[in-house]
């Protein structure tokens, strides 16, 4: 409360006439965090056209992008502290995860369309396995303060990528 | 503070009369429960005389052990909230990974001896790799309360280990 009222500038009931709780203001907080650092993973998806190709920008967006919100990732700040009581917050957190999930499953589905992808391959598994390698990687990315961990799940996935999700090209 | 006071029954002078400041009662707790959780994960392990056999046992034991401290992985639980001041727990919660990822580490060392995985395997990146899969896999597990994502993460890891890590048996 004290860190939102020294950002805000403003006294307690100041903040408490714009929410009508304390897990409110805490939910739309996550809200706000999230869509910005949602939106920088994303923000140059468009300009690139195979899907494998996408997953990997989208990688590389998460391992470097800096969200107007510092402080790593919401989603990863957020999911264990929300599992402890706030319902409103633990909702959203979940929202959330399902919103960046099915955007990537979405992606691996179009690459399902355009026959890039091998048509057994499953995209919200590999939407789940994307997600969880790099949310697992930052967290010991922020209790060694390197990157070194990242860019092992990076090479990991993208080795993945290649070889288990991409069609080759001689069965397209 | 009055978790612990509930938990052990006694006051708060009876609790700090056994640790100097809270952030010492905090470091404590975080290795008695990781201690228990890692004790749950590898206590069969001597059991298995294959290192690919031992990896892949250690994921099944992460995934359905559980704990005399309930509440999933201590590391998980603690990395993120010791990472905003109590610089004690931090450093434990960095040990723990350590001593995670080293014990992994060894298991495939010794499997590159005997020549059961491949030489140019990196020991460290995949101990690294299994355990911020299981960890990113985990916080969705539990905020979708079901093992979907661990499981996705298991069948995953054991591909990746029977593809990628294990020395086929032709080149032995």
């Amino acid at each position: 409360m004290s860190d939102v009222m020294a950002a805000t500038g403003l006294e307690k009931g100041g903040i408490y006439r714009h929410f009508s709780s304390k897990e409110e203001l805490a939910a739309e907080a996550f809200d706000y965090a999230w869509k910005s650092a949602f939106e920088t993973r994303i923000h140059d998806l468009e300009q690139v056209p195979n899907s494998i190709e996408k997953l990997k920008r989208f990688i590389v967006n998460f391992i470097n992008g800096r969200p107007a919100v510092p402080g790593g990732c919401p989603v990863l700040n957020t999911a264990i502290e929300a599992d402890d009581g706030n319902l409103l917050l633990r909702e959203r957190v979940r929202a959330a995860w399902r919103e960046w999930r099915d955007y990537l499953a979405e992606i691996v589905a179009a690459g399902l369309k355009r026959k890039e992808i091998r048509p057994e391959v499953d995209a919200k598994q590999v939407a789940t396995l994307i997600i969880s390698s790099l949310e697992g990687a930052l967290m010991i990315a922020r209790l060694e303060r390197n990157k070194e961990a990242l860019l092992t799940a990076q090479s990991h996935l993208e080795r993945y990528m290649d070889t288990e999700v991409q069609l080759p090209s001689r069965s397209r």
